[in-house]
This record gives C-alpha cells, sequence and structure tokens, in this order.
C-alpha cells in the first residue's frame, strides 16, 4: 500500500480524551475512531490487526477441534427467559423492541443461543463432543465505556461452547481450550498465564482467566516466577491425547489475581513470587448443566436413556486484545507490533521523494516486497515520516536515501530494537521476498 | 472434515416454512436455522460459504482500489439528523434507546456514518479520491421477513463510498466499482446483468442494479441477448486506465427490470430480447453532494478553496448472494455448487465403513486432500450418504467401494454434470491433492 493514497489519519498530538496509552496510541496511529460512546469504527490500519488477531484466533481454534459457526447479533428475549438470565442481566444489556413490538436484545454472550441450536438439532449421544464457536460483535451497555476498545460497548469476541456426554468429557473439552488459548497468545508473542477464576453470572464451578503481563495492566496479579522464564508453549501438543497432565503443570504454581492473592501462600514462594500488572484477555468456564437442564437440551445416551448435556464457555476478547498489544508492546515513540498482528511487516522509506535513484529504489522495493509493505510515499520531511513510522510501529522498516542508494545500499532498522544494519538492495529484497 | 464429527444437521423432508428453492435447500443442507423472524445462525456449512462469498467481495473491491475498515452496527441517530433521514426511514430502522436514554439505532446502511468519518479526517483535495467499504451485518426491518436469507432482517452486506473532487472524478470510481462488480459476480459462476435502476431513497442521478438470472428469481428482466452470450468478463481490465468505453459497452445494450420495460423499445430488439428472471444482487449509486453539502464533508481545494465532495455508494448482499447462487445453481437433489464458493470441493464418500481396504483407502485420500474435502465417514447406507452429498452440492464426489478399491479403483462423480469416471486412486490424488 502507498501511503500517499492510504486512509491513514495520524495525529500529532495526545487526544485528551485517552486515558491509557493504547487508547491513545491507537487513535493516533489512526487505527480507530470513535463514532458514538464506546463505539468505534476500525480504519483500515486497525482493521488489519483486527483480522489478523481473528485469524489466529480461529486457527488455534479449529486446531483444538472447534468448529466455526456464526450466530447473529441481535437475540429474541425469550431464549434469556428460559435460562432466567433476562431480568439477571439488568442495564448491561442492550434491550431493544421491534416494529412488532417483540422483545429482542443485542446479545451480550451466547449461551443461551447456542444450548437452543444444540438442543434443536442433536439428538443422540453419538454426536458427542462438540465444540461450536463464533467470532461476533457483541453489546454490553457499560455505564461508563472508556480506555477505547479495551472497554468498549461494541465489541468483538470468539465465543466457544462445548457440549459433552459426561464430566469427564467436558473436562476434556475444558482441557482443549485452555491449550488453545495458551498457544493462541503465544503466537501473538504474548505471554499469558492462567488464573483461578471465579465463575460469576455465567455459573459453574471450574474457571480459569488468563492475563497478559504489561505494566499499565488493570489488575494486580501475583505469580510464580516460572510462568514468565518458562516457554512451554514451544512444546508440541497432541490434541487427541491426554492434555490433563500439561493443564496441571500450567496450573500447579501459584497465579492468582488480587481478589485471590493468599498472602501467606504467596510469601512462602519467597523469591520465586512476582507481583505484576495484568489484562484479562480470555476467560473460560466449565458450568455443567446449568443451561442444558434450564433450555433442556437432552441427548439420548448409549442406553437409550435421555442425558442432560455437559457444558462450558470459552471466550476471548478479540477486538480489546489488540488494546492489550499495544499495552503490552509500545514505546515513548510509539506501538511496536509483533510480526504476527503487525499491519504491514514493513514499511518502506523514501527519504527523497522524486529523487530519481530513490524513487527507482522504492518501486523496485515496492513490487517486490507484496502486500506487507507499507510504502510512505509522501512528498514530506525526513522527520515527519521517521515519526509517524515509529508511531504505527511496524516490525521493520527501509530506509532509501540518496547516498546510499548512490552505493546500493538502504537501511534496515527493527523498530523493537532500534538496530539500523545497512544492506544492498538485493540483499533487503531477499529478506523480505512475499 | 469427518462427517461423523461435523455439525451439519441435514433434513430429510421439506421444511414447511420455506417457499423458494434455496430457503428450503440450506435448511435441508444444514446451512442455515432460524433463531428469530427472520434472523438466522449460520451453521457451519453455511458459515463457509459466507467467507468464501465474502472473500471474493473483499479481493475483487481491493483490487479496484477500495480500501477496507470496518464501522459499528450501532449508530447514534444524531448522524441521521443531520442528513434527515431519521425521520424518513420510517419502521424498516431498528430504533434503540440505551441506558442514558441515547437514540441509537442498529444501521440499515452508512452513508452518514462514513460521511462523518470522512469530514472529520479528510482535509484537502491531495488525500482524493478514496473509496472506503465494510463488510458488516445490517438490519432491516422488514413487516414480513421471508425467503430466508434472501429477505432476511439481519443480512451481511459489503457497502463501498466513494469520495472525489469533481463529478467526472466521481464517474471514475462509479466505473471502478460497477466493473469490480461485474468481475466479483464472474468469478461466483453468476451471469451478473448491470440494469439502469431508480436512486430511490439513497439518491442521485446514476444508478445500477446488477441481477442474477435464475428461474426462480423475484423479478421479470428483459435484456439483450449478448449479455448472457458474451465473455466480456475474461477480458483484462486496467483500474488506472479509462473504463469509460468498458461500462459504455456493459450498458448500451437493452437490459431493464419489469418496472423500467419499454414493449416498444425492446420489439425492435426482435430475436436478440430475452425475458427472463432476475434476482438481484449489488446495486451502485452516484449521489454528488447530497450527504456532503447535508453534513458538511468539505475539502480543501487545489486553489485552496472549499469543494464539497462528490460521493457514490455501492452495495453487495453478501448473505443474500448465497441463497441467489443456490437460486441459480440446483437441480431436484439438491445444491450444486460452483467451485470458487464451494464449502468443499471435494465429497469423500466411504461405501464401506469398516471395511479395511474402504476405510484405508478414504484415511489416504483424507491425509493427501487437505481442508477441502469432507469426508463422510458414517456407518450409514450407501443411499443415506448418496444423497445427502448431492444435497449439500459439492462439485466432486470420490466414492471408494470394496469392489474397485480390490483393483486400486475409485469413482469420480462430477455433481454438476452427474458424470462418473473410474480412476486409480493415485491419479484422484493427483487430480486433487492440496
Amino acid at each position: 500500500m502507498r501511503l500517499s493514497a492510504y486512509f491513514l489519519p495520524t495525529l500529532k498530538e495526545n487526544p485528551t480524551e485517552a486515558q491509557i496509552v493504547s487508547h491513545r496510541l491507537m487513535l493516533r496511529a489512526g487505527m480507530i475512531r470513535q463514532t458514538a460512546a464506546g463505539i468505534y469504527t476500525w480504519l483500515p490500519l486497525g482493521w488489519r490487526v483486527l483480522q489478523k488477531v481473528e485469524q489466529i484466533v480461529r486457527e488455534e481454534q479449529d486446531r483444538a477441534g472447534a468448529q466455526e459457526l456464526l450466530m447473529p447479533t441481535i437475540q429474541a428475549a425469550e431464549l434469556w427467559k428460559e435460562s432466567g438470565r433476562y431480568d439477571d442481566y439488568g442495564k448491561e444489556m442492550l434491550r431493544i423492541t421491534d416494529r412488532h413490538d417483540r422483545e429482542m436484545l443485542f446479545g451480550p454472550t451466547n449461551e443461551e443461543m447456542i444450548t437452543a441450536i444444540f438442543r434443536d438439532n442433536v439428538k443422540s449421544y453419538r454426536e458427542l463432543p462438540k465444540i461450536l464457536y463464533h467470532i461476533q460483535w457483541k453489546f454490553r451497555d457499560e455505564v461508563r465505556p472508556r480506555f477505547g476498545v479495551m472497554r468498549g460497548r461494541e465489541f468483538l469476541m470468539k465465543d466457544a461452547y462445548s457440549f459433552d456426554l459426561d464430566p469427564a468429557a467436558a473436562r476434556r473439552s475444558y482441557n482443549r481450550m485452555f491449550i488453545a488459548y495458551m498457544k493462541t497468545f503465544a503466537r501473538m508473542g504474548l505471554k499469558a498465564i492462567p488464573m483461578r477464576a471465579d465463575t460469576g453470572p455465567i455459573g459453574g464451578d471450574l474457571s480459569h482467566e488468563f492475563h497478559i503481563l504489561a505494566e499499565t495492566g488493570e489488575s494486580a496479579v501475583f505469580v510464580h516466577r516460572d510462568f514468565i522464564e518458562s516457554d512451554w508453549q514451544n512444546r508440541d501438543v497432541d490434541y487427541d491425547g491426554d492434555l490433563q497432565p500439561l493443564v496441571d503443570e500450567l496450573t500447579g504454581k501459584y497465579a492468582v489475581t488480587e481478589e485471590k492473592h493468599d498472602p501467606a501462600a504467596a510469601a512462602a514462594l519467597g523469591d520465586a513470587l512476582v507481583s505484576a500488572r495484568g489484562i484479562e484477555v480470555g476467560h473460560i468456564f466449565n458450568f455443567g448443566t446449568k443451561y442444558s437442564k434450564a433450555m433442556n437440551a437432552v441427548v439420548v445416551g448409549p442406553g437409550g436413556e435421555p442425558v442432560t448435556v455437559e457444558m462450558g464457555s470459552y471466550g476471548v476478547g478479540v477486538s480489546r486484545l489488540v488494546g492489550a498489544l499495544i499495552e503490552a508492546f509500545h514505546d515513548d515513540a510509539g506501538i511496536i507490533w509483533p510480526e504476527a498482528v503487525a499491519p504491514f511487516k514493513v514499511g518502506l522509506i523514501n527519504l527523497k521523494k522524486n529523487e530519481p535513484h530513490c524513487d527507482a529504489a522504492c518501486e523496485t522495493l515496492y513490487r517486490a516486497l507484496g502486500g506487507e509493505v507499507l510504502y510512505d510515499d509522501r512528498d514530506e520531511r525526513a522527520g515527519v515520516k521517521f515519526a509517524d513510522m515509529d508511531l504505527i510501529g511496524l516490525p521493520w522498516q527501509i530506509i532509501v536515501g540518496p547516498k546510499g542508494i548512490a552505493r546500493g545500499i538502504v537501511e534496515l532498522k527493527s523498530r523493537k530494537t532500534g538496530e539500523r544494519q545497512e544492506l544492498p538492495l538485493e540483499a533487503v529484497i531477499e529478506r523480505f521476498r512475499a
């Protein structure tokens, strides 16, 4: 993409409405714009990141054996009356009356709807287990939306739901999602730490939150040092094998949010205790028959008997992750994207637009590098170009100036380390060829 | 995907609520389920088709120079009061009041929102032209939703918006979208015919509808035979060149819906006139300054003067296209997917599950063919398997039976032609290798 044509409205000044760094940087880098309180448009640069994050979530769900479908945003209130949550949910639920005066709502989550779909379409134990997921926009009418996409009202969530014949099988589904989450966050360059959690309004008795560590995190967390230093995610996982030992290992060490912190237990860890800040990016629940019983999701069991299915639900805040990634990866100059989720892999800076050799070298690079390059072909000062490129945080910058190109040399800069090296044009092409 | 594990609830009987063939077949093939009037869940098989259709639309928008972003579903009513459409829109608009008693709505279209985004972020003629698009769920509260996804309430639309400095440039943007639409539909195997159209509530004076021909189409259409027999879409198009001659050629021949039909003009065509049935799958508008004037979308022109930008909007019904494709491609046994949008390219039928040679051959094929194969590994009668595979309409069926496999032979069947051929196992693998 050529920056001269790209819709990338960067801002030089910090927007006053943004209280946290990810919100500030998403506005400044032209990733999002607010269109109503807590509701955002994702501009092209932000949309590219959101799509990459979404695709990683999708691939890891698929790998773990979950099947994707898509439920609608608008739901009938009757479903929520069946589970008893319609009245409980309170003002966070966006309630709607349609033209025929039917009570509807914008889904804040989908336990009820997926249970109804399952109930109407699955009849036999032979069709179990099933893990079904979708990646869909949700709405929670927060009383004070803030922190940009970290606590917006309309947000993109991946929510998966498991259906099993008995608690042991349900635990296997839970373990699959547990491991899939660890892998998902690791692929984005994030160190996610599973923490025992309350089940809250979702229900059930087994639940973990996944927090990533960031200095600007919203929660105080206390974790065993091994979580930070270990590199477990490089291990191969066989999803059809027994995942319990790995889950036990990953849940066997101290890792809690402030609410669950036990100073006495923590003190016993001595130097192994790390206190840090965390951002919740995922939450998984095993809630047994809470919804299947209320909504009559029953299959015929192996002996012909009716069995109320065991369920769990598994959420990742996909749009929230984009903010969380920036909280984890930034410096004073701007964002520092991990390669897996960077909107473009390479930023190409032409220091002397309209100088024939610079232009020719840049065109050669632009064509060779394909869709993962953003070419700053604007007629702007070098300082403006450097600042914008650091702000939007592409992992690599290729800098083409008249002196270097006279020798056939361009500069390659790592956004993360700031390290620069001079390389022949051909070597850079070879390094990044599409 | 193994069918024994796949969430594919096919139906043997025709659902009584479905009046048209695409609705019937989408329900029977386990592609969708209704969750409220005119609101559907896309089950895994349907979701795969919807994603493929969406991806073709996206690629052709990108190729034509449009840039993707994502606007939210929920909009503030104020935007629509600025354009004057809030009161005009009537009961089709799903109106919502949030917890702070602010008037909101579920977007039925996005002219107002994109104009506000443009106005707030683009200041100079140097940033033009711009074509921005998104693929997002819309809601229109139809009084009588029907025909499944063809006239639902929550539906997926691709809507693009162009911004230009003057009418000549706006016409160039219009032409880009016009050609992009022809290519989009052609890639799906559809013959789309552009027809002069009324602009209706969107406004403006230049508009085309794109109709595909299907015996079960909703509208009577009258078109010059050349549209049906020509094969223009195989021509290369240079989007940076002058598209007007091609657009003139494609709009120079008779093609109208019933409302615009002129029997006298049509009669002059003689044998060249074809009367047929059409389904609208796209609609494009050039509406000048209707929204930019009302909402003050002004840039600084080349001479420093303020210029109210020229706009157009361009819609494709993405979810509707899935229904339209089935209307165009089906027979008595079920759907006949064109390869580009088929949920899987190949269906693999094991005629004798648990027979070691059949099982082994199927496993070999399943592993070799990758993600585009659906393997019917169920312990079911051959008749059930054939019927289900014809119903869901994958383009190719590979049939593995004990007699053939004893000779190393499998059967390859084309869903479209019904043609069958016997081939060595290795030849089939070579033919479809992922």
